[in-house]
């Protein structure tokens, strides 16, 4: 039996999954990784691989290719990959665990492989024009046309946070000030609270966080006051879906694209943020798209990264990339 | 010797270019149309296209394919058009000139043929992922990814022109309220320049166009005006350049384009335009996109159209579409 591995790869954990050669899935495992070096990393997900493959009785010999999935940017013709979360600077990733598993070795970015299995498996299967989003930690795009999953000029295609708009005064970690992804992520959504609790917002989250811990509040906290009925907390994720809609509605008009997915931490808020978006998005588009608009949620769950990753890799293989 | 025609058909003529095998444009014609019927125009196409091969001596038996672009929606299956400014309205333009010539017949969008043409063999040429958009009469885009056009789902993408945004006040013939297009336009070039005038600006289109003949003033007097040294001319050409901004900022973040061709009659306004637009976006923009950013006129003149309608077209005949 052949098989190969997807790896979701990300600053606290490696998720790890065994697919079988009609692209099930086996088995997954799960590690922490925090506070590796390059090289030790390198070897733990070597390890991983060759332990799930103990683990479910499968000789070293069978595996035919492996994908990982991890934040950052990755250089695709060659696997190099800098990374702000992991301990990778410019580290040739993909030769280097080729070396040590014998077998090809695709990396690509997190966010594509997400949205590259929920095209294949998830909430994308059967259409052929896919846009995925994710609004967690950071903000990304991927967009997969007949199949295939594009990369772009120099591999840049999606990094659709760092897109800056005049009316946003946060500075961003890339160095630049109003980042979409400043208000539009999950420390996004703790910020504008906590803006909105100095400005002299009332009710439930302003009970829970006065002043002095107020540096605490989370989007975790923001998403519960909203669920205990405090009407700021709502009016934070509606603001994030407009924000959002922002980039959403001319990435319509440009591609019209079957399905949109839309995952991550501030995607996990569901009705209050998905019913936003839809209204702010159908308002500002044309009936014909309106008609068609599907804008969903994952539906792989965690898993989507390492579906996307194993199909990835076993492509990428066959049509001689990255080996 | 086996040649096929590409044609652009718009609201008042039809150039008509034959090209060799190799895809070299041997001759074109232009002739008006205006104020024909459905089947007239048909007829008349199907008239130019035996016209152009007699003019080059060339037998119809050795035409191969012909190729059309227009404005207007088409259904890229069938070959269905319907378009607010030609007779046609649901009428199967693809399937009733095929009957008339005996060659498969391909209609699209003609701001796709454009770019198509100028990805082939004008300002895209070299390029893996280009983007154009045309902002003229109307506004739109196509994308041309890996050598493929992309359709998008109901062959929607592309239509930039309509997206609504909530500072725009005016009623676009779409029926909705704010179209980039009711700004971002020749007729959108004009329209700000008339409110300018009422609002009291002075100066030389002031002097030009007092309240009794405001009327006729046109996007071609605001931009003679700019060249003259009126100020608030070549500011509606910077703002303009804004407003297009906003779609090609998300644009390049999504699809990271090596190159964005900006043809149209408003961007025939040159450096005060493309200066603007460059700046703008680049503002933007991570650095990274910035670096690479390439926006530039078409370099076909006319004749993208028809490049790209007649190599579309057999395209299309090979991968059996449309006939």
């Amino acid at each position: 039996m052949s098989c190969r591995i997807g790896m979701d790869v990300g600053g606290t954990n490696v998720v790890t999954g065994l697919f079988d050669s009609e692209g099930r899935l086996l088995r997954r495992s799960k590690v922490r990784t925090i506070k590796l070096s390059s090289c030790e990393l390198i070897q733990q997900l070597a390890g991983q691989c060759k332990e799930i493959l103990a683990a479910e009785g499968v000789r070293e010999s069978e595996l035919e290719a492996v994908g990982i999935g991890l934040p950052g940017f990755i250089q695709s013709e060659s696997g190099v990959v800098s990374s702000a979360n992991l301990p990778f600077n410019d580290v040739p990733v993909a030769t280097r665990l080729q070396q040590l598993l014998g077998v090809p070795v695709a990396v690509e970015n997190d966010v594509k492989m997400v949205v590259y299995g929920e095209y294949l498996h998830g909430a994308g299967k059967g259409y052929s024009h896919v846009l995925g989003l994710t609004i967690g930690t950071g903000m990304a795009s991927a967009w997969v046309s007949d199949g295939r999953l594009h990369e772009g000029a120099g591999g840049l295609a999606g990094e659709i946070g760092h897109i800056s708009f005049p009316d946003i005064s946060y500075m961003c970690g890339c160095g630049m000030k109003g980042c979409l992804e400043t208000v539009a992520s999950t420390a996004g959504i703790a910020r504008q609270a906590r803006d909105g609790l100095k400005a002299g917002w009332v009710g439930l989250l302003a009970e829970r966080f006065p002043p002095e811990i107020r540096d605490e509040l989370t989007s975790h906290d923001v998403w519960q006051a909203y669920l205990d009925g405090d009407a700021f907390a709502g009016q934070v994720f509606q603001r994030t879906a407009n924000w959002l809609s922002r980039v959403l509605v001319p990435s319509i008009a440009l591609l019209s694209p079957d399905v949109i997915i839309v995952g991550g931490g501030v995607a996990a808020a569901g009705d209050i943020f998905f019913d936003s978006l839809r209204s702010y998005v159908s308002a500002s588009l044309h009936p014909l798209y309106r008609e068609r608009l599907r804008i969903v949620p994952p539906s792989l769950g965690d898993d989507g990264g390492l579906y996307g990753s194993a199909e990835f890799a076993l492509k990428s293989r066959k049509i001689g990339l990255r080996i």
